[in-house]
């Protein structure tokens, strides 16, 4: 074989032609900072991303401690407002105790690695999210995939297991379709079985359960000393970062252990004040978890009316079918154009091989730009 | 064999009891926004945490673009200010693009999965940092250990490779004992095996070459077709976050396929905005690198001459190896109770065995500074 080629980056070039003829380039677009479209693209379920209460607080947490965490956490990166922010997200939440990351992404690398490991048994959502994934596959645990949303399913591999160690992993919300996991029946397997759970409430948080203490504690786990909860401090909460919640001697292991918490740096001060005050006026306007879910099922009632394949949601997620990637991103190029900004998920970003648009809904959201929303999708859908 | 324990977490008490006995427990110390202690511990080499240039920036990022980026970068996390960032970060280092990620951890991981995948060969210095290692193992190629720093063992490696496609890749400066790897040599060796060099820049961006444009640079090697560099923004540049640098048709590449890109949410406008805001204090006060490297070089002159394993810096870290981790852990302990700070490194937080205090120069130290932190450090690992 001749291996020397002179240039080790040719076969991008084969690649790039290929997403070309497929239909799959994707493009960013850089956005400016007061949008002239209105978004359902975002994750800012609450809609606190401008929130003063959230903005106001990043930029004093940058003023006063500085632009970023300097170390790791286990160095010179936690600061007290780290601890601030871990201890009001586990009161938030009723769990022992919170441990806060760089990203979402991060924390469930972190939970999938520290928590299993070689001998041990992962079962894992066929539809779960890419960082869930990667972190299946950073464990050097055995993985097996469980059918999307069937407890049976979990409950069999779990069964048949020969590993004493297990875990079973799901998204509470799955971020393309918006659809739950039943949460309560994956606990109520695992503890037939010995095993843990593991919930990625990225897309339950501040939308699901009293006041938006997210999915865990809908599910009525929140506090249970075997379920684990990652959270992202990126959606609902309006900032950056991820969260691992759970039992505190489980948190205590992860900062023992974790390589993504110990060998990356403390999350911004200004992302972690971001965080604590989206929680804060969560907390003072519990009314709008509830006001997200509704604005979703609004969008979904709305779509099917007008005979659109959408999702029915169980939080604020709404998914619309496309026949085509090429069809999803002409739908959504012409809703742009026209002043509504909605996602484009096609593969691979989608986790099944249906291409659509994602919806989300947002607190602050007004009936008036919902229904006008709505005949905007029905009628470009139908052309 | 019996699964079903009724506790999936007992094995955790054992970990943990195991850690005790070896002296290796770690504890997470808030700190206050102001520290009581002079800082040898944090990796703000270029003293620009609390400018104002970079608060002030992250301050204005978050009250005009929001608390957080709002969703991946491919949906509605691109802003104009991240665009802005990525443009000057390229043309700071010399090459073609950049792409900015949530952090250096997840940069090196789309790096290294994008770039290569089953069927490929990555070379990995025995020494890298956890990131590439883990980015190694996410990637599915085969990885094969070269000596540290050692050229011919990469290139014994691609010799004799059986695959096609492969990269090399290495830290510019270890994290831990600050000495640098021989890039020159590594993208011959590359060359004459048509491979490409990715180079961890971590530790040299801000510090290493003109006016700080990093190790890449420093090696004649920025804007080469067949090197991509990682940064993180979260040291010299004083933030959060972290960027791959290099060939635009690479950078384009990443975007359409990099995991930890595409299933991300976007760095938040604080975070740009503060990396923006010490990139420009640097482009302005360019001697800040090359005070970082000779505040370095007196710590470790200083150390030597009193008769302490230090090493000599190739950048602005410098390690003091003691003899136990209990020593070291004492060390740490007693110099931070006389006011100094340093890093304490053990066990698993080091890539070989020897646990060792880690002392980071920063281009704001005075002369005093130094020559008192020092005699301290010595007279401390005396007794
Ligand atoms: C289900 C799910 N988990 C985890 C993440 C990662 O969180 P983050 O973007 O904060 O890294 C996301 C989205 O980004 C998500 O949708
Ligand atoms: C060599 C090296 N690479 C990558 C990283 C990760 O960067 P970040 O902390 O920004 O995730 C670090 C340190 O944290 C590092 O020391």
């Amino acid at each position: 074989m001749s291996i020397a080629t002179a240039d080790p980056f040719a076969w991008i070039d084969a690649a790039a032609e290929q997403r070309r003829s497929a239909g799959l380039v994707r493009t960013l677009r850089p956005r400016p900072a007061v949008g002239d479209v209105l978004d359902l693209a975002s994750n800012d379920y609450l809609g606190l991303t401008h929130d003063p209460r959230v903005t106001r607080a990043a930029a004093d947490a940058a003023l006063r401690w500085g632009g970023g965490a300097t170390g790791s956490r286990l160095v010179t990166g936690t600061t007290e407002l780290h601890a601030e922010l871990e201890q009001e997200l586990a009161d938030f939440c009723g769990v022992e105790a919170a441990l806060v990351f760089s990203s979402g992404y991060t924390a469930n690398l972190a939970a999938l690695t520290a928590l299993t490991g070689p001998g041990a048994l992962i079962v894992s959502d066929a539809l779960n999210h890419a960082s869930l994934i990667d972190g299946c596959r950073l464990s050097r645990a055995r993985v097996a995939r469980a059918a999307h949303r069937d407890p049976d399913a979990f409950r069999a591999e779990l069964a048949t297991r020969s590993e004493e160690r297990a875990i079973a992993v799901s998204d509470s919300v799955f971020s393309v379709d918006g659809d739950a996991a039943p949460l309560a029946a994956l606990a109520a397997a695992c503890r037939d079985h010995g095993a843990a759970l593991v919930v990625d409430d990225a897309h339950g948080l501040g939308v699901l359960g009293p006041g938006g203490a997210g999915a865990t504690a809908a599910a009525g786990l929140a506090g249970a000393p075997d379920v684990v909860t990652t959270v992202t401090l990126s959606k609902s909460l309006a900032s950056q970062g991820g969260a691992v919640l759970g039992p505190r001697r489980v948190i205590e292991h992860l900062v023992q252990a974790a390589r993504t918490f110990i060998f990356d740096t403390g999350l911004a001060p200004a992302a972690a004040g971001a965080a604590l005050g989206a929680l804060r006026a969560l907390r003072a306007e519990p009314s709008r978890a509830e006001r997200a879910r509704e604005v979703a099922h609004a969008l979904s009632t709305g779509l099917l009316e007008r005979g659109l394949a959408a999702s029915v949601p169980d939080a604020a997620v709404v998914g619309v079918r496309a026949p085509s990637p090429e069809a999803a991103l002409a739908w959504a190029t012409e809703l742009r154009a026209r002043g509504l900004g909605v996602g484009c998920f096609r593969p691979p970003s989608v986790p099944d091989r249906f291409s659509r648009l994602r919806l989300t809904a947002r607190a602050d959201l007004t009936d008036e730009q919902i229904a006008w929303a709505v005949d905007l999708i029905a009628e470009t859908a139908r052309r």
